[in-house]
C-alpha cells in the first residue's frame, strides 16, 4: 500500500487495516533492531506513511510499542496455557522449562518486558495504560487456572509471584543476553568477562525451578 | 563552586574534585526524578557548568549514570555483606530478607540496575563498558562469600543466579512501583488494577525466600 492509497482510505475496515500495518511494521523493525532504537519515522518510513499521518492511527511510539506488548501477553499466555495443558504432570522443573521456553523462544515480547514499565508505560495517555492493565492481567488469568492445576500447592499469590517473577527475569535476562555487537564481542575476549554472558533459557529454567520448588515446600515467611 | 572556578582548577585534585561534584548533581537529580528523566544538560546546569566543558569530564550522561551504578554495587555489597555477618543463622528467609531489605532501601540504585543493560550499556565506549562488568564482578564476591558461609547448601553457580534474580528483581519491581503519579493515582482508583500497585520490600523478600529454599533443597534439574 503506498501513501496515496492511505490517504484514500476512510471506512473503519480501512482504519483497521492501516493499524496493522503499523503494527507490523513496528513489530518487523523491533524484532530486526531491538524496540529501543526503532523511532516513530522509522515506522512510519516502513509503512510508506508520513509521520504525522501515523499520528492520526496512534498517540506515540510508545503506544504502538505498549499495544504489541499487550498482544505480546495474549500469545504468550496462550502458547504458554497449551503447552501446561499437553503435559499431565510436569512437577515444578516441567512447569519451569515451560515458562522458560516459550518465553526464550520469545525475543521481542522479552524485549518489550524490560522496557514497558521503563519507558513504554511512562509516554501514554492514561486510557492506554487503563487498557494495558486490564489486557495483562487478561492474559495471566488462563495461565493462573492451568498452574494451580498443575502444582496444586500453589496458592494463586505464589502463582503471582512466579508470573512476575519468570516475566521479570526474562526481560532483564533476554537484554543482557542480546548486547551490542561490540560489546558482545569485548565479552568474548575477556575471560574476566565470561560471566557477562548469559544463555536466557536454561538460567531462566533453573532459576525458575528453584521458585517453584521453594513455593511448593511450605517455606518459613520472612521475618517481619 | 561557580562557573568562574571551574574554569580555573587544573590540577588533577582540581579535576577530580570536579568529577565528583558531577557525579552528586547526576545522584540527587536522579533521585529527584528517576534516571530516565534525567539529561546531561539538567546535570551541567545543577553543577553550574556548561555543557560543552561536562563533556572534557563524561562522555555521555549514560557514562555518568553507569559509574554511579558501578558505585551503588561496590556500596549495597558492603551493606548487604555487613548485614549478614551480623547474623549467625539467617536460614533461607533471613538472607532473602537481607536483600530485599537492602535493595527496597536503595531506590537510585534500583532504578540503575533497571536501566544499566536496556541503556547505560548502550551509550559509552568499551573501556567504560569492560570496567563496570569488571567492578560489578568485584562487588559480587564478597556477597558470594558470605552468602555461601551462611548456606552452605548453595554452590557458586546458586549463588551467581541468587544475586541475579535479586537484581533484575529490584529493578522490574521498583519500576512497577514507582509509576509516574497520574499512573499511581489511576492504579488506586480502579479496583480492577489493585495488582498493579506493588510494594517492593516484602514481595521481593517472598519471592527469594521460595529461590532459596528451593536451591536448598536438591531441586529437580530441569528437563533437556
Amino acid at each position: 500500500m503506498n501513501a496515496a492509497e492511505f490517504q484514500r482510505a476512510r471506512s473503519p475496515e480501512a482504519k483497521r487495516l492501516r493499524e496493522a500495518s503499523i503494527l507490523e511494521a513496528a513489530r518487523a523493525l523491533g524484532r530486526e533492531r531491538g524496540i529501543r532504537s526503532v523511532t516513530l519515522t522509522d515506522i512510519a518510513a516502513a509503512v510508506g506513511m508520513h509521520k504525522s499521518a501515523l499520528l492520526r492511527y496512534f498517540e506515540t511510539r510508545e503506544e504502538i510499542f505498549l499495544l504489541l506488548t499487550a498482544e505480546g501477553w495474549q500469545e504468550w499466555s496462550q502458547a504458554l496455557t497449551e503447552r501446561l495443558r499437553a503435559e499431565p504432570d510436569p512437577g515444578p522443573a516441567g512447569v519451569a522449562q515451560a515458562f522458560a521456553a516459550t518465553l526464550a523462544a520469545r525475543g521481542l515480547f522479552c524485549d518489550l518486558l524490560a522496557h514497558a514499565p521503563l519507558t513504554l508505560e511512562r509516554n501514554v495517555s492514561l486510557d492506554v495504560v487503563r487498557d494495558f492493565k486490564l489486557g495483562t492481567l487478561a492474559a495471566r488469568v488462563p495461565i493462573t487456572a492451568v498452574v494451580r492445576e498443575r502444582l496444586p500447592a500453589l496458592g494463586e499469590r505464589e502463582t503471582g509471584d512466579l508470573i512476575a517473577t519468570a516475566v521479570a527475569l526474562a526481560g532483564a535476562l533476554w537484554q543482557i543476553a542480546t548486547p551490542p555487537a561490540e560489546v558482545a564481542a569485548l565479552y568474548r575476549s575477556d575471560p574476566r568477562l565470561a560471566h557477562a554472558v548469559v544463555e536466557v533459557e536454561p538460567r531462566l529454567a533453573r532459576i525458575l525451578t528453584a521458585t517453584i520448588t521453594g513455593m511448593t515446600h511450605g517455606q518459613p515467611q520472612p521475618r517481619p
